[in-house]
């Protein structure tokens, strides 16, 4: 390595963890803002967050940042690097390459239209009237085709905005695996609509204390490994996990007092992704590489232990007796099999984000098609209210009662969040393919599970995801850790078998 | 104003408000390093903290800040400024100069020595063992000694490391004022051991359960028009309160089982800081007026309602009944004076943060004579465990046991504020002066304490002090409010009454 190569990594290396550090405070301000802020504050507040932020892509699009890159990625000065430098350099490189693709006033109008659109989709929800966001929807789908078409994709433009959340995945992968997916699903739960055996879960929205749900999951969380002296435990009305840094990855969750099963599942899912980030090879800290690499990888992290562990029977039987000391008066009279029925019971409904684990999925693949089909031009944003409802009764068997618990649901593409929701599902292909794995790896796995050692499973998911950060793009990881790409077998075949025994079908 | 100042004024608010922007996240995570932060982060987070620290340094003392000072400090350009800009210009050239005026090299040994010194002071402390610490206190006396060179001073060096907390005030001025209250409080103590009158503390040390603590001070709070959805109360181990914005000002407090009245105080206490900093002018936001103008001045908030307002027989007359519902086991059997004795009892004590309204200042005299010394060289460090007992036998009349409840008790010189100590005593001599104009100009003040008409006095404090922010310097706002130059006359009054009625002397 020459002097100047020496030098100028090492600049590079400074400014990248100089970017790290600011973008540390700003996730505690973003956690902050959500948590702990009180009322009037968070409006004061939000300027001085804006500020940083702006100083924070300002350094990422630098010109200093783009010397040391072209520099830096030029072949005979790459191929000198080791493998962590190399990958520093592709994902800062990754984001400044787009970043600087976008002109600057299109950029800036998005951004404006952003906080427009954001107060746009509220008051239509708010009004139950579509009408009221369809404009700036509109004008957002223009903005993101026009982004689109600077990022440059191959075949499809709706590759070059998934880009953003799954780097290389692309619809020509997506659309059979999804094809496959909804098909299976949709058959599953006509089954399971047809059984009639429909579990009772009456003894999850009993009156359960909230003070006692959370000294229950903080007894809870040491079982995944999750270090609860490298995080925290908060309640909010949404369930977020958020990294200040490798040691101070924070997790929340919302207590109901007449649903159990919503704190304790939504917890155990942001421990997952809270486990992913916990768990990185320390040596990345204060470089980019210290996140999980991707939205589905994180995904699998989330969804694995929510529901590959969480809500497997094996779980229940080492843990069961636990949740029933708890609460005794709730669930002494409440055999663990009919506690593992309730916990599963698959429900069409409305809202995505209460979707069970079997309707979760179509509830994402209405949205993907959707969207791919308005970057593509053959939807068009005026058309959606019908749209929407036209799928979900193809997909689920119900059609929303109005727009707000309907098409207006979401938040994600009033802030410009088009080739996002892939990624949910994306977890639980991605999760379905690593138990297959781990079920070849660690034949007693469902054992382990039963015998309460979920470390030894948190230990194997560390070795084969959490260490790696963003070294490697989520296909050379999921390749790295199951031996093939991405397949939907595993996850069809894993909600058969599962449901068909729950259902007794 | 000509075009070329009206932009190059804009520049400089922009930096000015860039700067507060970034300081006003760091003080959000220097909150949560403190409050919430888990164990294991926080030396990770130290980094990051360190890195947008040092940026908002560099932006303080940047070229574009010294060229848009030149410029605005001078004469026919400063004098076009309206008030505002005036004082902002005055406040970033006051922190500029002295920055400047301070060799990089000297601040960098300073910047280390910071942290060493800290760290042998907690060593020297956990082990009884002053001389593990004299080394380091030596080399911060050195470094002292020559910032008080750099920074200029006309007759006596501590005056230019006093300027840093307690702008334009001198030892010239102080000493005087110091030598009254310091004979008149030796002399009040003396009668008061002498009167054999001792208030029974028993019912305050009583078990109190801490939550119970918490709901009342948050019933509390709002009395004195602490605006809770503009700031939270936590607990800490040492209590403080943190401005975010003008919007979030935060209190922390500690609550102890068996000592409702520290909570009770400290609480009332940091209440005082952050009404001051709730009720800046709010168009101040965003720029480095948004803040208390001095320590003292601060000092005399938290002062004023903790002992003035919350320790004033009026006070209880209309909060005690309150507080006897919310402790009835503890204190139905409690008369009003028996309580309101109980939380005024004079105790000559080592601790200065434990010490009572009349012997704190003796505790804060004696460290303002010893570092006046030290940085005049009358005093050696080596000298300081026997200087430190020798006047708290004069001052107090007791010795401490060991030097770590003696000498090594603060923790102030390890991280360099030496010049700082003196501005607790000065909110003590501000508050009992604001004290006496507020008795003038409303004569009902002590009517309208008892019939819980906090609301009242805070409306005049706001109106005097705290709507200026920094527009003023403390020595120009507390003339502007009492009419008069800092007189030692009205605290040492206010003690005389307030003791000779309590112990009936």
């Amino acid at each position: 390595m020459t002097v100047n190569l020496k030098e100028r990594l090492e600049e590079f290396k400074a400014l990248d963890e100089k970017i790290c550090a600011f973008s540390s405070v700003l996730s505690l301000a973003g956690w902050d803002a959500k948590v702990k802020a009180p009322k009037k504050g968070r409006m004061t507040f939000a300027k001085s967050i804006g500020a940083l932020s702006t100083e924070v892509f300002k350094l990422s699009v630098s010109k200093e940042m783009g010397e040391l890159l072209e520099y830096l990625t030029s072949p005979e000065v790459y191929e000198q690097l080791n493998e962590t430098d190399k990958a520093i350099v592709r994902v800062r490189n990754h984001s400044y390459s787009r970043s600087k693709s976008i002109p600057t006033e299109l950029y800036q109008e998005y951004s404006v239209l952003t906080g427009e659109a954001n107060n746009a989709w509220e008051d239509a929800r708010a009004n139950n009237d579509f009408s009221l966001y369809q404009p700036y929807l509109e004008r957002m789908v223009e903005i993101k085709k026009q982004f689109a078409e600077y990022f440059g994709y191959e075949k499809h433009p709706y590759d070059a905005l998934m880009d953003d959340y799954e780097p290389g995945l692309t619809v020509e992968e997506i659309d059979p695996i999804f094809a496959g997916l909804r098909k299976s699903s949709i058959d599953l739960l006509d089954r399971i609509k047809k059984s009639g055996n429909e579990p009772d879960t009456s003894m999850l929205e009993k009156d359960y204390n909230i003070a006692e749900q959370e000294a229950y999951l903080l007894t809870l969380l040491p079982e995944f490994g999750y270090d609860l002296e490298a995080g925290r435990l908060d309640a909010t009305i949404h369930p977020f996990a958020s990294t200040i840094n490798g040691n101070d990855v924070r997790i929340t969750t919302r207590y109901e007092k007449n649903n159990i099963a919503f704190a304790l599942f939504s917890t155990i899912h942001e421990a997952g992704h809270a486990l992913y980030e916990q768990g990185i090879n320390e040596s990345f800290e204060g470089t980019v590489l210290r996140r999980g690499t991707s939205l589905g990888i994180h995904e699998s992290q989330s969804r694995f232990f929510e529901n590959m562990v969480g809500r497997s029977e094996e779980f229940w039987k080492a843990y069961y007796n636990g949740l029933q000391e708890a609460f005794p008066n709730h669930l002494s009279d409440v055999t663990l099999d009919s506690f593992y029925r309730a916990v599963n019971k698959v429900q069409p409904s409305n809202i995505r984000v209460e979707a069970d684990e079997l309707t979760y999925n179509l509830h994402v693949m209405l949205r993907y098609e959707i969207e791919k089909g308005l970057i593509s031009g053959d939807i068009a944003v005026k058309d959606l209210p019908k749209i929407w409802n036209e799928k979900m009764e193809e997909y689920l068997g119900i059609v929303p009662e109005n727009d707000t618990v309907g098409v207006l649901q979401d938040v994600h593409w009033s802030f410009g969040a088009i080739g996002y929701f892939h990624t949910y599902s994306l977890g639980n292909l991605y999760a379905a393919q690593l138990l297959n794995t781990i079920t070849k790896e660690m034949p007693d796995f469902y054992e382990q599970i039963a015998n309460g050692n979920i470390l030894a499973i948190r230990e194997w998911m560390k070795e084969k995801i959490h260490q790696y950060g963003k070294l490697y793009l989520p296909s050379e990881l999921i390749k790295m850790a199951t031996g093939e790409e991405l397949n939907a077998k595993y996850l069809v075949d894993y909600l058969e078998s599962k449901y068909t025994k729950l259902y007794n079908l």
